[in-house]
């Protein structure tokens, strides 16, 4: 036992997940409370570097950085902070401006890598950063939220806003090392947290019954912060991001299935530009759209849909779309969406939880469900 | 014998080099007087879709856009024409953002291929366009100038420049068809040829000592814009591409010999503020350079020197660095280029034509060098 922070905890040995993409495989190491490691986990991943940016916002900065500093120091890189605003509205062009004047006034070299420390923004922007700088440098995710850690720290995805949508630029683009410390998930705020859950139990919906039914009981537990359950369900989450990305690495067709919730979601995140829900809210009402959608096509029970929406209720999401939303709008939003072909839209369906498969509808029958 | 634009022809089969890089493999087709075929060859690289962007310049457009329009659009192809302004300064991120809005305004989808038409520029902004707009689409290179041709569009390298220096954002990103159509070169400056040439030498010197004495042997027919010869030459340019990319597709290590001339043609670029030399210039510089470098380290004989120079003066390239470059400025500006390794600089060095090897100097070095 040590105590820290006023607090007592037992360290734990980190895990390991590996993400195996040939040249491009890397490890998601999982703990808590062993951000010092981080220099030496880098190292581990033969990085080799006198320096590497960190890349993060005023609100992480504030509770993470000096250690991630001083963990990084003590393996001998020399530290360059580039500070980004908080807020997904910053995920844009003018600000990958920013950091790559940032990295060129630095003079940083094709070795030096970045460590994207936060949420999901910080992780997408930082990530396109890297991908792009010199043809590419080396990239360490150290996601803070949930919804980073179980999803968007892992796999590659990483990519700027567009005034017309979401994540409408970017690149595929595997980090070298994704470090996670489950711990820092006790600092967000509830309703963020509660945000990432919906990522969490998409995982359930799309590929693991028995994940679902463990939040279904567990829930309380989670919600209380519990950080063995923490490193359990998170955990859980990245082995079956990291199946799915090894099946296809570039979306070509079964990664799709991770869109699930996504289309309605990205539709109503964009209709209440970006203001009114956080993205994982947003995808929670986007899937009990696609489960009521496959539900109205007869390829799932009724019951199935309640069990998801119950589930997300209890989590503290939202499951109804605002009344004051246009559902002609909607529908024509979603017809919008980057994944149409053709005109009709692929939808990632439930047949029931694990079972999921692609459909697609067209613009009248997706205005149809949305009225 | 066909007659076209008033001059006769005879067709000539298209020949194919393929470049393989396993699930990224494309073919690199090359003939003359053909490109009513580019929609048909666009099918046979298997990019099926309703619409293609062209991007091109008004320079080039003038000249072969009605072309590659008709035989788009007689493949079925709906086309959306993007244009860019001609020159190396609108290489950059403001005319990246002016592509994405122009891709989305169109509603483009994932599989719509973009055609870059055109020269290095446009290879390199449009490359990167497609590269990043929805985490990447199809790419159609149809270099139009001999540098594009034998160096640019072959490979993968696409970026912009940044206002501290060429190249310093971009991505690794193949195209799916290289379309070389050498007719093309005809109705090029005589001076932006030479400059194409600088880069056929290279290959010449680093690679493959028979093209350099039959660049020697026959460039006067070369410069006559003989189409047969042109077709021959680009296309072992080509075949030299590939296997250098093929070796060492993002530059780790052996792709690094193509930078032959190019770490202080960059710099001579730089400081003259893109003004003074075409890019083929400034390597013609650049290797005369690397080449007295190697030989003041006693890696090649004075004699190769000589030959390499002596060629590129009759193909009417420069030499000798310009007398009013300040020589101090040169090695410092050196030394801040992006392929430097703790401090000291990375040279692509010759021993004899066909023989390299990478050497590291000191600033100290450099600059007594460029004295």
């Amino acid at each position: 036992m040590r105590r820290r922070n006023g607090k007592h905890f037992t360290p734990v040995r980190a895990q390991k997940v590996l993400v195996e993409l040939g040249e491009r495989s890397y490890p998601i190491v999982l703990g808590s409370h062993f951000i010092h490691e981080l220099g030496a986990r880098m190292h581990a991943a033969r990085l080799r570097s006198s320096r590497a940016a960190v890349v993060t916002n005023p609100t992480v900065g504030a509770l993470y950085l000096e250690r991630v500093e001083n963990a990084l120091r003590h393996a001998g890189f020399d530290v360059v902070v580039i500070e980004i605003p908080d807020g997904e509205e910053h995920k844009n062009l003018t600000w990958l401006a920013f950091i790559y004047d940032k990295l060129v006034g630095a003079q940083l070299e094709r070795s030096t890598p970045i460590v994207a420390l936060g949420g999901g923004v910080i992780g997408d922007l930082a990530g396109f950063a890297a991908a792009t700088f010199l043809r590419g440098v080396p990239l360490v995710q150290v996601p803070t939220t949930l919804l980073a850690q179980v999803d968007s720290s892992v796999g590659g995805k990483t990519g700027i806003n567009h005034p017309a949508g979401k994540n409408l630029v970017g690149a595929f683009y595997q980090p070298r090392l994704v470090f996670i410390d489950v711990a820092t998930l006790t600092s967000l705020p509830r309703r963020e947290f509660a945000a990432g859950l919906a990522e969490v139990i998409k995982y359930g919906v799309i590929l693991d019954p028995k994940l679902f039914a463990l939040i279904e009981r567990e829930l309380d537990r989670v919600l209380a912060f519990d950080e063995a359950w923490l490193r359990r369900i998170v955990r859980r989450c990245c082995e079956l991001k990291a199946m799915v990305v090894q099946r296809d690495e570039r979306e070509s067709d079964y990664r799709a299935i991770l869109n699930f919730g996504h289309t309605a979601g990205h539709a109503v995140e964009a209709l209440t530009a970006y203001q009114q829900y956080l993205h994982g809210e947003a995808v929670a009402l986007g899937m009990v759209f696609a489960a009521r959608l496959s539900c109205s096509r007869g390829l799932c029970a009724a019951a199935t849909v309640e069990r998801l929406t119950s589930l997300l209720r209890r989590a503290g999401l939202p499951v109804e779309m605002p009344q004051d939303l246009p559902r002609e709008r909607l529908a024509e939003t979603i017809q919008g969406d980057k994944k149409t072909s053709g005109g009709k839209v692929k939808f990632v369906c439930i047949e029931d939880l694990g079972r999921t498969r692609f459909e697609y509808f067209t613009g009248t029958e997706i205005a149809a469900h949305a009225a």
